[in-house]
């Protein structure tokens, strides 16, 4: 495949507070940092990268649908509305993509209806409560799946 | 009632994709050519028929509201939503009119999750699992019904 | 297929009782009132139509076996069995033909314990709460499936 | 109301083994005993009474909607089915006359699954653990009733 | 036995405004009316007969408690109470004397909670939606048993 | 409507350990000083005001029953028995009048057994969590309500 | 604090038909009405007040997220999105402001599925069914905290 | 015990059918291959077998009460009704034989609903999975137990 | 601490009839003497006691609430009522002082609804099974905590 | 096949105490005596038998995982772990042999803990409740099915 | 019975660690310190004591199942494995001796998951919450059981 | 920290089995393939890595047990144990170290039982479905995290 891999990253409802409160389970770095983390990492692997946060699952099932033919691989953190969104699931189901579910905090130790989000069985793996971090690790699996497949 | 009647059928998220993926379970026709097929049927039938699709909740909350006023009669097909959105139920119990939801797959064939959707208290009858042509017997029921009222 | 499509409409347990209380639930048809519309419906449409009720499960399930080799497709109304009855679902299943539930009324504003029903994962569709007229409906529909198959 | 009052008593399966176990929980009366001690204690108060037994649950809907139009009262003890069965809780809801239901043994104290019989929201009241004596206790509560109404 | 039977009746709370509210499920006799009945029916039948009514659990429980040495059967509607009290369970059971249960109203056409009271686990029976006319038939039904026991 | 108009307010179990704990989560008023609040607040708008406390469930029955002829209208804060109580439902509900129900403390933020009050279903409306000052709002209210009617 | 106090009222999904449904349960004023009440209550007390209304879940969160720098209380009524929104929740405890909910209706007579509203946990405290005065003691209730804080 | 040994062997709905799909979960042998085979298993074993097959579960239930007098030991299976029948739970208790209950198929491996059968509460065993031949093993292992006991 | 430990010992409904009935779980020992012996325990140790009986939930709540400044430890045994009392729970929680649960009986070995005792999590430990020696067991256990404190 | 079958019998916690407690639901022989039986019936079929107890879940484990290359098939009693062990369960899974599951006491008649097995999904049978007899039972048809395979 | 009285105590996973961590919920005695402390008080009671700890359920098994034949009382705090493990379950219910189950922390007041322990079911009674003190209850409390019995 | 980081990396049942099975979801790599990875992704690092397998849950505990005090971080696999492990789930709490968890294929595509694994509540986060190079990723991780603190 000698076209750039093409990678879209998804953030959902409240990312965009993501380091504004220090005290929060969510690290210091803002949305924006990890925007540009994100897309460093993916120049370096050799691959494009669209980075995008709404707070409104309208926009993200429309998005998801437009990765369908603009993208390669998914990177997916859906916020407030991992839990809970089947507009997601389903779409997400049909761009039939390799994608990689982040969550910056270990939802695990958190409420319980933080435990299961019905985006896990449609996506290839999971990076959880690992921080901000998670997402370069995500973009490196991806891009690395990707080449290899 | 001498005005012709006004129906109305929306469409929620994701049903913009029927027809695209051949595999998957809602047969090959598109979400056009469905809207072309309704508003034949409700012509020949000498009613006006708007046919409407969005991937956004507030939308299709929006477009209800305005049914109140501007449609004699509802079918809906709230896509992903119909599981879940108590917006939508309500919006559609506050619009008081004659109803038809359909699911174009047998919903009760799929995850355990569709097997029920809150929408279907509020509506006259169902139309389930009887592929894009449940539009088109919706169109014909829910006009019969309204000529008969 | 040049022989005329067969059709078996089989009716429940106290579907018999359709139309002789003004006040219930289920309009002023009464089940013979259904059945001679079933049968013109099917007639029109160059099908034969056995029409069958009994308040009896065993004798279902026999007519659901015998089904499997003097029918095409199967419309059925399981009356208050529709809720329970495995029995009905195991012979429904074995039959192994298209068919369609009808519900005459909307199911989904009663009891809970009338919100689901077994037999509608094995049949092809269903066609819920718009009255009597739901038969003519499925008549229609199941002929037109099993003509264009 | 000058014609005598006309009482029919159905009973479900397995009941046509009471008084056989002397050891089990319903005594030592057989249901004939019990069918003579009803018929004479109606007979005393004026009344007229059909007593029938089935194991077959259709059987008991038709006994029950026959009912609709040859009883003025129903006295009901739906054996096993007591439990479960919706054919028989609409047949008795259709038949819409006053009715008691009787259980011979204390169903509180026996399994779980025999606590809760959805016919008892569907007749005027029950006589639980009482013994055959419920019966002549149903009979005369329903008699008493009829008149006075 | 030659010493009379001694029957005591306890009520709980809210039992006290029956006949009160013309409008309730309760019915037109007030307590003092039912208990005047009560008394009658017992004396009918040669046996003498307490009865009383408390708004607190303690209270009957007391009583319970007190029948154990002061009564050879007991008749209790425990009212608010009978849905839930362990208390009154407790001190029934430690009576351990013949015992009926009455629920004036059918309590399984009201709301759920009502549908299942942990006293009727160890009473002899229960005379259930009868209305006030239930008392009397327990009376009666509970010194036949006495006498022939 | 000349007489005044006559409030009662109800506390039940442990209330009237309010203001002793100043870490607990009611505040510093005790229930005394709430008391004379309340009056304060009736007498400005010219109602009367009876304010009540006992641990006793019983007791709290016997004031419900007598505020149906003492009482325009019941504000009440039923304490630990919040949660659990059908003989204070039944009271209230039978007591027929316009009522608020009162918690100081936000319930929603505490034990999960304290998320659902059955008494909420049969008053008028709720005030919760706005601490002590919550009873004022609520006779104001409750007074204004009484007014307009 | 010498600047004036900042309030932000904010609306949910169907909230913008209040008063327009006679037979409704929401009374007769509509959702202008209501904000021009909150605003001149505001006013007397010597605070500001943006009253905001949607249909979309995402704008409430893009509110909600704006309330954090530009406000000082919240007001919320999420309507339809009340029972299930998990960005709403996230974004209402990410604003870390004094903020109060209100039902208009008495949520707790009505569907079991309006019981229990997330939202109801990070709130200060709930106003419910008390009409839509409950706005303006809302109003009332948060600006009086604000001062005394 | 000198009088030969005598088997019943009652089979439910839609047991007639094994055998007939050749891709179902029953195997090739048809109902009436299995009677041979367990006639002539008993026959080995110096035993008389009656084999009955019915749809209906009255006529099972009559079945099994006619077993009380008419057998030494029952092998049920009772095909669809395995799941839910009390009438055929209380049957075979009443019965008080040895019994052993067989599932041709691994219910196990199926839907949740056959995973569990009240009616092996009250026979000896189960023989589950192991095909046709579990009869056989139920026939030859009820024989040697009635024959050492 | 100079003055002597009090130690407060509560029981609820149905301890005062341990000992009365020998085929009982509660053995031989009357309510008395088990008051005697943790009287005569605590006075060995340097300690007063007060042992108090009630079958009236408000009277325990009152007891638990005179505690707060009369007692330095609790035991307590609200029998009957240990599974469902928050009254009891929250009037114990105010007391906030070193508390041990006695159960005479091994609750785990009796009906489900004894498995469970709210009571158990705001006090320091619980003592179940050991019959009346329990008492005395949480007497000596008692005063050992508050000595060492 | 003429190299010999090679069978396999695991048994799991506690099946060592069988035989020990002559009142216990497990009859008289014990785990020597069964294994002996089942060699001796191996024997004369013509394969081999591995006999092997252990009250250890990951010895259990490491058995199965051999199993996978020494033996045809395997017999598995997993003694207290067969009602909660998914390391058992996987391990059974990866052997991909043919596998019968043995419960020597009807599991059906005991606690509700022993109602369900996961093992029973990945087994090909099971038998249960026919003594000690039903390990020969599952020796002999485990042989048969892998001579005909 | 004059040969010394032999106690074995039984300690499960993670009990080892006791007193290693000084703020976690199990106090500063070691293992050692409170096996060392069991030893005294048994010899001063004229009774000999095994001490043994564990991470291995499968070794805790062999360990009640030798205490059969080798103690004539048990104490088992089961650490980790109370909550769950059904081969101790077993093998103490095989054991058949008088046993005392101790938990060193209120298990109440910490996760659901520790609220229920299926050992306490087949125990002679249980002791929490009262520190490392509670071995030496329990040590004290078994051994005067024994004696007296 | 000048010494090296030592990084300890346990593995539970059935995870031997890696890459045996080519149809499996585990991949092609085997326990041994994966071990050296790892050891060499440390040394790469600058860190020590033990790499540890076990079939037995009392072996994992002991393992984790010694990881108090002889590693700075854990990765941990708990195999077929990650979904109800107690034992493991206090011994890896006890540890108090860095520590991440690994499932080889996304658990949230499999069986229910396999979406929530206790452990999860105590690590530091999760890496879920990435195949085995999810260990390296982990060991990558752990190091980063570890030097940065």
């Amino acid at each position: 495949m000698s076209a750039p891999i093409r990678i879209v990253v998804l953030n959902g409802p409240n990312t965009n507070l993501y380091g504004l409160d220090p005290n929060g389970p969510y690290g210091t770095l803002t949305i924006d940092d990890i925007s540009e983390r994100c897309r460093a990492c993916a120049a370096n692997l050799g691959a494009t990268l669209e980075f995008r946060q709404s707070n409104h699952e309208g926009v993200l099932v429309d998005w998801l649908q437009a990765a369908r033919t603009e993208a390669d691989g998914i990177i997916i953190n859906a916020g407030s509305l991992s839990y809970s969104s089947i507009a997601i699931l389903d779409a997400l189901s049909a761009a039939a993509l390799p994608a990689i579910q982040v969550h910056v905090s270990n939802v695990f130790k958190r409420e319980n209806f933080r435990h299961y989000s019905p985006l896990s069985s449609v996506v290839t793996g999971c990076i959880i409560g690992l921080g901000p971090e998670g997402y370069e690790m995500a973009v490196a699996a991806l891009i690395a799946r990707l080449k290899s497949s």
